[in-house]
């Protein structure tokens, strides 16, 4: 009797879902996740901030408000994309969402029509792969090396093929590769999709989280021809449990996106926005952002220290100049998929790198986080994960 | 160039939004919008709550959390649809959305292809039919008298038409008519699905605020075969802001709910769930609901005297047993669209009914919310929207 639509048939639930619940575990030294260290939330300074915004403005806070968001706070976001990223944009050009996700979900369904291309990264963001799914596009997986996407095989890819709607890009410290294009190659970019004229969504959560190497400028600040869509959000630098983040983009999608929202929600949450926009007001998120980056720089070298120590030199794996992961690739006759279920005997888990390809075919990656396990566990998770890995090795 | 999906054609900037960005003004006198009174909202508990919250468990209020939602709150919400809808059910049928905005999404996205049919009362919440708009499906209204849904029509419908995949309704103090179904209704209601064995949403966003008449069971209480998808929310009793909703339904659909929330926007927001459990807890939301209750009920009733009192006796209109609206239907010769200038010309505003009606073509209807409005404006409006009334009699 059961008939549901479609594009239902495209939606699977995640091998990294089934393992994500497993490794909530507490015995379990996980680098599957990719959450932020909750030790390091300011929830003292988000206390006061939150009381004060029900003490002087309660009804205003607590009542339905605009589907675009709350106009302070885009106020304060175009402010910060200025001034930390070169972006030169005002608040009638970001759009508040429910956290990035809610920004490619409505950007899928802005754009794509099935059968419809769109281009990532290989590999990608699965949350991304997973959003754009729902609306059956067709994924053509841009090759990649250290230095992120190859522009040379981007612009082989858009001389032949139909129907390209969207590229989606993290030129920094990707998810799920660690990876960070240079300059030349971000120019290049813009060069190519300037020619092409095709949308392109720039995911940046981690911009901010830089941990060596020269600071980089976003693919926005390069855009000329408002072909950007930049996506930014709370969840990295203050929290995720706000669900907040924006989408910066031309007034033509601005209009787009709020006929979507309203439609699909009516508004991101009023007292979420006017915390956060109270938040920045009375504290400085910059030198928050600042403790962050020291714990999570620390653990990022301790984990690729660990991993020189502990991985057999069969494994080559990435030394990310910021954000939260590293990916490995082992000798290509290792499924990390069936290892995962190894590692996991040992209490220790990771994403298999399958996932992050939407045509799948790459079974001897990995993708590890470092962000929230205290250093003792980043070392001993990191030389079980080698004890597993040597004994997969022929 | 710019080439969007082709479900975007369909989605119409409406004339309701038009006219609610001119009601905005002070001087305005509206009963277009749907805002619960702000100075109901129990500001003080819920500072309280909040600040609890973040003292007692800031890192895991800020945290990511599940796709389904909050334990706890779902578990109250659970009690909650027993002790005050005799709704048999636990947390594990309760799935959490932002608002009931985002289920209405969920529910497209789940079951419409272009083509496929959704059965609505006629008229309709026009935020049901914009948000299963974008999945382009064909409406057909059911006809309705001022006790709901004929069902005589409703089954003849079913009988003739292929591809039905929804029928969505609101038994209770319905949005925009203000009807309420009768239980004989009701019971013949659930009949007829289960014969047809065809999914209907229930949606329930004002059941506690009654007014009059005798309670009357959810149609969710009477669903033996789980083909009701009942949508609640904290909206309308305690506050929009939160912007926290729910679906209660079968464990099928949780499944599928949280495979399309793990997709569109990952979770609900962490904070606000905590914040509304721990009100829950430490408050009597029941005795905040009476407050609200005795608000709306006098406003209501001074409204519809207000309106035997200005308004030609050429209108009808519903006395609603309770929820936010009064429907009033104008000789046929009247466009209420037109004449909404005119009354936007003595300040006052409403929403004219053509939105409601997804096929379009009634041109003579309002929609008149009283729950926002201090006595003397919803006396001063009425009065004055019964002389622009009368200025249009022929």
């Amino acid at each position: 009797m059961v008939n549901y639509a479609e594009r239902m048939q495209g939606v699977k639930p995640s091998d990294v879902r089934e393992i994500l619940k497993l490794t909530a575990r507490p015995e379990i030294i996980s680098f599957a996740g990719g959450l932020p260290a909750p030790e390091l939330f300011p929830v003292d300074d988000i206390r006061v901030a939150s009381d004060l915004v029900l003490k002087e403005a309660g009804p205003v806070a607590l009542q339905y408000a605009t589907t675009e968001g709350n106009p302070k706070l885009r106020e304060q976001i175009a402010e910060r994309l200025d001034k930390k990223n070169n972006i030169k944009t005002d608040k009638e050009h970001i759009f508040m969402t429910a956290g990035s996700q809610q920004g490619l979900d409505y950007c899928g369904k802005l754009f794509l029509d099935p059968g419809d291309v769109v281009l990532v990264e290989s590999p990608s963001y699965l949350g991304a792969i997973n959003a754009f799914q729902v609306y059956q596009p067709r994924f053509v997986e841009v090759p990649t090396d250290g230095d992120g996407m190859i522009m040379e095989e981007l612009e082989k890819i858009l001389a032949t093929t139909e129907n390209v709607k969207l590229i989606y890009v993290i030129p920094d410290f990707q998810n799920p590769s660690g990876r960070t294009w240079p300059l030349e190659r971000r120019k290049k970019f813009m060069e190519i999709i300037n020619k092409y004229e095709v949308y392109a969504i720039e995911d940046n959560p981690y911009g901010d989280l830089r941990y060596a190497g020269e600071y980089l400028p976003a693919l926005k600040s390069l855009d000329t021809k408002e072909l950007i869509i930049y996506m930014g959000t709370f969840s990295k630098v203050l929290a995720p449990g706000y669900r907040l983040g924006w989408l910066c983009c031309s007034e033509a999608l601005m209009w787009q996106f709020n006929m979507i929202a309203s439609a699909a929600v009516l508004q991101t949450a009023t007292i979420n926005m006017m915390v956060v926009s109270k938040y920045l007001e009375l504290f400085d998120l910059d030198a928050h952002v600042e403790k962050i980056r020291a714990c999570y720089k620390h653990r990022c070298e301790l984990m690729l220290q660990s991993m020189d120590e502990y991985f057999p030199e069969e494994v080559k794996f990435t030394r990310p100049q910021g954000g939260l992961f590293t990916w490995a690739e082992l000798p290509s006759y290792i499924d990390t998929k069936v290892m995962a279920l190894q590692a996991l005997e040992k209490q220790v888990a990771y994403v298999p790198g399958i996932g992050f390809f939407p045509n799948g075919g790459n079974h001897s990656c990995m993708r590890l986080n470092y962000s929230c396990m205290p250093d003792e566990r980043i070392v001993e998770g990191i030389k079980r994960l080698g004890g597993v890995i040597k004994a997969n090795l022929k």
